[in-house]
């Protein structure tokens, strides 16, 4: 046993930390934006992580991160996309951390670099089942800070910056999140939601009617206790055209 | 001996392949955008490398970039911007790869999940000297394709998408590769380099022309023998102030 230690000590030490794959799932419930977060079970504590967990030696990163988010949360078929890496040595410094960790790992304070994914869903086409180590999966409202486990603000707020981006260069990653037929009202809250202000509604409003792939359709909400709302459709197709022509030079 | 061996494997092969760091860094000389090569030390056969090598135990992941890519090239104090991490569990399979590996580390076969890099900088700003397993560090024309080791190939060429991505959507990325006075035949080069066409001169100068952060400058070419081009300048703050406002709202 004494030399299993020691061995184990030496191939590790020289270049092998342990590896894992952490996932941020953001969901869109038609209001707000929010991020898929796991319980963990822990005696005592109330711990809130991101849905993470090592790599196993058969598998790619991708197929880890699959793998992971299904076992932990009951989410699959969707569409996980990599972003980042975390390696800083002190990452797994909080004792309840390691606490945890020794009950489910041999030398919890083992370093471990994690390789991270984000994903942007629709929250009502997919089901939630904690499972594993997960005791609860849930949808947390972004605006709403948590202290999550390890590094995982910091992972959580990069993929956040990573997703604002992203969402300002390709606008269509916000329509995707829409139901076919939006109303303004929903498409100005969702903006809302990422930007994480209010906007001036007829600024708002003045934008998108130059717009040639947001149309109006001649259909309206039904059943509303206010003036029953435009519906709108987004036109792929006129995005890509209008949008992604001449993108080289947007300057 | 045979005890070693043994706890190596079962140690090693549950979570811990070996972790690496690649560099793809571009360099622009003025016409043509480059990538940095190391040429390995390897008998009897001319095989080139991004520059990478195996994390230390003591490093984060950025720390690892910065010594790997000074180590092999020389190069120092320059912006690394992490990309990407390449897991699939097959990186490690070409001969002539395992071979060398064979040479420099006890198990060459081991999987070996690599986190990439990648910079943008001005050639003329920095000397190269190989140092280490690199025998040469050279700056190759991005449009002549060399067969590189492992999954290089992949990884520049993913470096290279992100690269293009980058400076569509923040064209100062491009403006900091030119000098302080610039031509537009200059400027249309660099952009060409990235397009990796030819571009219409005419196209070109009426939408630069249309750009408030781009100045013309009272100040001529001297000492040419075509007719003298006129110099132009970049404005930074303009530039912040008219494309960066509003960009939630690019759509």
């Amino acid at each position: 046993m004494f030399l299993y230690i020691c061995f184990m000590e030496q191939t590790k030490s020289i270049y092998s930390p342990y590896l894992s794959v952490d996932c941020v799932v953001f969901g869109f419930d038609g209001e707000l934006i929010r991020v898929l977060l796991i319980k963990r079970k822990q005696a005592g504590q109330e711990v809130f992580a991101l849905p993470g967990d090592l790599l196993d030696l058969s598998e790619s990163l991708d197929e880890t991160a699959v793998r992971v988010l299904n076992d932990l949360t009951g989410l699959n078929n969707i569409y996980l996309e990599q972003f980042g890496t975390f390696g800083d040595v002190d990452r797994i410094s909080n004792p309840i951390d390691i606490e945890w960790l020794s009950t489910i790992r041999e030398r919890p304070e083992e370093r471990v670099i994690t390789t991270a994914y984000f994903s942007l869903i629709k929250i009502e086409d997919f089901e939630l089942k904690p499972n594993s180590f997960a005791e609860q999966v849930l949808w947390q409202p972004i605006e709403q800070k948590k202290q999550l486990a390890f590094d995982h603000n910091k992972i959580a707020n990069t993929a956040w910056s990573i997703l604002q981006y992203k969402i300002r260069n390709e606008p269509i990653v916000a329509f995707n999140l829409l139901p076919k037929k939006f109303t303004l009202r929903q498409l100005q809250g969702l903006y809302e939601s990422i930007v994480g202000s209010e906007l001036d509604k007829r600024n708002f409003r003045k934008r998108i009617q130059g717009k040639k792939f947001v149309s109006p359709l001649e259909e309206f909400e039904e059943g509303v206790a206010h003036k029953p709302a435009r519906y709108y459709s987004f036109d792929e197709e006129i995005y890509k055209r209008e949008f992604e022509k001449g993108q080289w030079f947007l300057f």
